[in-house]
C-alpha cells in the first residue's frame, strides 16, 4: 500500500482541512496516510471522524512554520517542523510522497534540502494545472521555484512537463509551448528567444511560442516559462477567477429577477465553478526533486488536500521520477556545474 | 476644436468599426476627426451614415499595414501607410492625437519614429487599463513596448503611470505597485529587486510589491512591470475573460431550466460583461512619446474606437505630455545616453 505524508499543520485551515482531506483520500484511493504535525491537535481533529478500517497514523512534529516565516529561516531554524519531518520520512523511505499546504517557499526549500534534486536535474520546477475550454487541463511550469532562469533550465522544465503530461494525463504526444508575447518565432525577450532555439532541438512536440490567451483555449498541453512569469500568471489567474465571481455576484444581487434567474441556473453555475476550481486539480507538483512533493494552496479545503494526495499517489504509481531520470540520461542532459 | 486622426485601415473590422466609432465620438465629444486611409473605402463606409453637422474629413493614405507585416518592415517599406500618414499629421500639428487598432508593433514603432520620444523619456511604455472589483480601473504598464527593461525604465514607467492616473482618472494620490511574486520587499527577480529600490526613492505613493491577484481587487491604481511580463499578463487576462464566457455559456446551454434562469438574469449578465469589456476602457496610450497615440485592440468594435478617441481627447485636454515633461525635469530625470 502506498503511504503518503500529509503536512497537517500547513494550510490556513490546518489541521482540519488536512485531516478531513486525508481521511477522504484514504477511503477513496486506498492509500495509507501519515499525518505529520502536533499530535494533540491532529488527534483532536481525527476524533471527529470515523476512521475505522483506514490506514491513518500520526507522526509528531513539534514545530509549525507560519506564512510569515521566510523560507530560509524556516529551513535553518525550525528543524522539527511538520514539513521537515514529512520530508525526512520521504527521504528515509517511510512514505512515497508528501503533500503540504504550508508556506510554499519553505516547502520547496525543505524538499530540495532534505530529499535533494534528481542527479540529472539542474533546477526543480513547480508546476500547476490550469482549466481549459476544451476540458483537458494544461500544465504550466515553472510557477515559482526559479525566479531567474537560463534557457537550458526552460528546456529541462519542458521535458519534465512533457513527462508529467504523458504520465498523469495520458496525453500521448503533449503539445509543448513557450510562454511569450507573440506567436512568431522571433517574438519574446532575451530569455525566451534563447530558449526557443533549445526547445526546437529538444525531443518534444514543441509547437512554438504561445500567448497568455492560448493557455485557456486548450490548444497547448504544457506551457513553459521562468518562475517569475509563471508565478505572476498563476496569481493573476486566481485573482481574475475570484474577481469574476465577485462581480457576477454583485450584479445578480441588484434585482430580484436576477436572483430568481440565478437560482434556476444554479446547477450550471455550480458546474461552471467546479471547472474553474483549483481544488479539483490536486495541487502543484515540484518536479525534479528526488522524491514527490505536492504543494497545495494555503487556502486548501479538504477536497484540495484529497486531490493532492491522489496526484502524489499517481506520481508514485507512474514512477514519474524514474521516467525523468531515464529520459534525461537518454538525452545526455547532465547537471550543469554552475547551478544549484 | 480638438482634432484626432483615426487610422481607418487598422483593425480587423476596418474601416467599418473605425468610421462608426469616429462618427459616434464626433457627435458625443464634439471633436473633429480625420479618417486616414484609402479614401474610396472610407467614403463608402461614411456614405451609410448621417454626418451632417459633424467635423469629419478624410485624409488619403494609399498603403495598408496588415497583422502579418513585421513592425520593422511596416516602418521601412510602407511609407504611405495609414498609420504613417496619421503619425505625420500628429507631428506636423494637423491633429492633436491619433487612434489606431492596427498592428500594435507597427503603430508603436511608427509613433516613436515619426513623433519621437519626449526629450526627457528613455523609453515609451504602453499602458492599459484593467477592471477591478472596486469599480475604479487600474493602470498596468508596460504591456509590450519594452520586452527587456532595466530598473530605471520601470521607475520612469511608474512616474508616467502616476501622472496618467491623476490626469485621466482624477485619483489624487495613486497607489503605485510593482508587479512581483510576493508582497515582501525581498521577493522578486533581479529586475524587480533592483526596481524596488528605485521606486522607494521616487516621489510617488509607492506601496511596494503587488501580486497578480491584487490587480483586480482594486487595491492598487498603477501597476508597473517590464513589457514582457505585462504583455503576458494582459493577454492572459483577455484569454481568461473569454474563457469564463465560453464555459458559462457551455454550462447554461445544458438544461432548459438554466436557460430560463439566464434569461431572467440577463441584465445582470449584461452589466457584468460591460464591467469586463475592454471596449469600455478606451485603448492603450503609448506614454512618453512626443505626441498622443492610443493603441486599440485589433478586434475593436465601434464602441472601443469611440472610447479611444475619448481618451485621446482627454490626454490632449489635460496636457499629459506637458505634465510628464515638467515632472521629469523637476526630478532631474534626464535621458540616459546608453538607451534608445
Amino acid at each position: 500500500m502506498i503511504r503518503i505524508a500529509v503536512d497537517a499543520m500547513g494550510g490556513d485551515h490546518a489541521p482540519v482541512s488536512e485531516v478531513d482531506g486525508a481521511i477522504q483520500a484514504a477511503a477513496q484511493f486506498g492509500v495509507a496516510i501519515a499525518l505529520v504535525g502536533q499530535e494533540d491537535r491532529i488527534r483532536e481533529a481525527l476524533a471527529k471522524h470515523h476512521t475505522a478500517g483506514l490506514s491513518i497514523d500520526v507522526v509528531h512534529a513539534s514545530e509549525v512554520i507560519t506564512m510569515d516565516d521566510s523560507a530560509a529561516t524556516a529551513v535553518r531554524r525550525k528543524r522539527d517542523s511538520s514539513i521537515r519531518v514529512a520530508a525526512r520520512l520521504m527521504r528515509d523511505g517511510g512514505v512515497s510522497g508528501i503533500v503540504s499546504a504550508g508556506n510554499t517557499g519553505a516547502v520547496m526549500a525543505t524538499s530540495k534540502l532534505v530529499m535533494g534534486t534528481l542527479p540529472v536535474v539542474d533546477r526543480p520546477a513547480l508546476s500547476t494545472v490550469l482549466p481549459t475550454q476544451k476540458g483537458k487541463p494544461a500544465i504550466l511550469l515553472d510557477v515559482g521555484a526559479n525566479v531567474d532562469c537560463k534557457a537550458h533550465h526552460l528546456e529541462q522544465f519542458a521535458i519534465m512537463g512533457d513527462i508529467y503530461s504523458r504520465a498523469i494525463f495520458g496525453i500521448r504526444r503533449p503539445r509543448v509551448g513557450l510562454l511569450s508575447i507573440g506567436e512568431e518565432d522571433t517574438k519574446g525577450n532575451e530569455l525566451t528567444k534563447e530558449a526557443f532555439k533549445s526547445l526546437k532541438r529538444a525531443p518534444i512536440n514543441f509547437i512554438g511560442n504561445c500567448e497568455g490567451r492560448d493557455i485557456f483555449k486548450g490548444e497547448v498541453d504544457v506551457i513553459v516559462c521562468d518562475g517569475f512569469t509563471g508565478n505572476v500568471a498563476l496569481k493573476l489567474s486566481e485573482g481574475l477567477i475570484e474577481t469574476f465571481r465577485v462581480m457576477l455576484g454583485q450584479e445578480i444581487k441588484k434585482t430580484l429577477q436576477a436572483q430568481v434567474g440565478y437560482i434556476l441556473a444554479q446547477r450550471a453555475f455550480r458546474d461552471f465553478n467546479k471547472r474553474l476550481d483549483y481544488s479539483e486539480y490536486g495541487g502543484a507538483p515540484l518536479l525534479g526533486i528526488n522524491g514527490i512533493t505536492i504543494v497545495c494552496h494555503g487556502r486548501s479545503n479538504p477536497n484540495a488536500i484529497k486531490n493532492a494526495i491522489r496526484v502524489a499517489n499517481e506520481f508514485c504509481k507512474h514512477n514519474v521520477n524514474h521516467a525523468i531520470d531515464t529520459e534525461f540520461r537518454k538525452l545526455g542532459l547532465t547537471k550543469t556545474v554552475s547551478t544549484v
